[in-house]
């Protein structure tokens, strides 16, 4: 089979994703049907997938479970969905706007987007306990990888650095310790999972994939920098302009627009490097690299 | 070994509970510091750990693996710790106090409250992914009692239809629905989380078990309707007389105060029934049902 091009096999991901999410998610018609409904509205028919995208390109390395694999890629999306709510609540960043369509809050009221945040967490864990065709064992350690990307000192660590930090200006390694945490984590977990939804998972192919992540989770960030302080929130789905407005530190306030571009352009050059020996085909990975350089929104 | 009294014996487990939580919970000196402090003040220090109660009940029924016990009490108490948290927030019910001292947003603020009480989720699923010396089909068994008992078909959905009745009387059926899933869920998980600590399960006792903890958790929350309508706010550590302030349907609004004690004693009776039959000393569960009944906060 001819390997599809990075358009088509980004489409084709989107609607896998689509599929995993609809079949793990409770139905709107199903009570509390509000609750069901802001889980779905919240997780389904949007954004650009690139936790999705990493998951799968990580597992078609290897000899990969279908149902792992559709597991994998419906958790992450939940645990990044959920994160999303939570962050767009009027005490956290107070955001209207998401993936172009008003916010879980907008739409469904506080209460119930905070308890939506909060089930779709739960429904990520619990699909990832779910029987597949793989090891116990396995699936303990991709619950375990999950579990400690999210948490206190990963995702929801970050987050909460993030709002200690509002008015202050760190350094650049506090900054890039902060993204590591709040959006690097759970960018290494997704290649992690990936791999983990194989039959055969290499102890260096782990390391070699995480090296990858890591690279290309900040540098999604300083782009995400660049982008809010050139796009306008059309283009970007969401308010743009919103860290210079909140005087929050960036790479762009950090460094200046153009040293964050080249910093962006290295931090992909390295993480293609991480991945050009792995003993199978990453041509995936890579374009991923260069996606995530030249994104708009 | 003589068998402790009901007394000296939740005495013991308050003490486990601790020290489970403190094992297991991210020390306040790790950053982020302020996200490890809220957690903790939230998780530790206080609650009568009626879950946690019941879980060692349950576990002290058969052969139980040490570790695998203070995991599951501490995952029960970490979910417990985090829907409290959020339940207390402005836009759920508004809660300044909980277990004597102010709610963790009163504390730490609402950001701040909000992730600790996500990373608290997390941190449960977390420690239940943990190494221990069971068979690894029956942890993931325990993670996906816990995640079914906390999600939108749990917990969670309990509390978004709790939300949506607000000013509106349904019907008995629908009010104990509604607890059933709000408390209920997470009381029936606690037994199974004990069972499921040790390594001779049997499934007649697992539904012996199942059946007595619906019936206690249903009483559990006639008891709550009733201590809310009659208590004053020092006894309860919260705010007494929220329901009738806030309009919301409750066991003394529909049947009266003196039926409701009825029902609550009928439905202790209930349970001392199921668990009398199981092949084991079970007079811990029979005074945790005493206890449910007779409490004062």
């Amino acid at each position: 089979m001819k390997p599809l091009n990075f358009k088509a096999w980004q489409t084709k991901v989107q609607a896998q994703t689509e599929m995993a999410l609809n079949r793990f998610l409770p139905s709107e018609t199903l009570s509390p049907e509000i609750l069901h409904q802001a889980m779905r509205y919240a997780a389904t028919g949007g954004g650009k997938r690139l936790r999705a995208m990493l998951v799968t390109a990580a597992a078609e390395l290897g000899r990969y479970d279908e149902i792992a694999l559709s597991q994998a890629i419906a958790a992450i999306e939940m645990i990044h969905a959920y994160s999303l709510i939570h962050d767009d609540l009027p005490c956290m960043d107070d955001d209207d706007m998401r993936r172009g369509k008003p916010s879980c809050h907008k739409a469904f009221g506080e209460a119930q987007a905070l308890l939506a945040g909060d089930a779709l967490q739960t429904l990520a864990f619990e699909v990832l306990s779910q029987e597949n065709q793989l090891p116990y064992a396995q699936r303990l350690q991709s619950l375990r990888t999950l579990a400690n990307a999210s948490g206190s000192l990963g995702m929801a660590g970050g987050q909460s650095i993030d709002l200690s930090v509002v008015g202050l200006l760190p350094d650049l390694p506090a900054l890039e310790n902060m993204h590591a945490l709040k959006t690097g984590a759970l960018i290494r977990a997704s290649v992690r999972l990936g791999a983990l939804a194989c039959f055969d998972v290499a102890d260096d192919m782990l390391q070699k994939l995480d090296d990858y992540a890591a690279d290309l989770g900040l540098a999604f960030q300083v782009v995400d920098d660049i982008l809010d302080a050139q796009a306008d929130s059309q283009v970007l789905g969401k308010t743009a302009g919103k860290d210079a407005e909140n005087d929050k530190p960036s790479f762009v306030s950090f460094m200046g627009i153009n040293a964050a571009k080249q910093y962006a352009h290295d931090l992909c050059q390295r993480a293609i490097y991480s991945v050009q020996n792995i003993s199978a085909d990453t041509h995936i990975l890579q374009e991923m690299a260069r996606f995530v350089l030249e994104r708009e929104n």
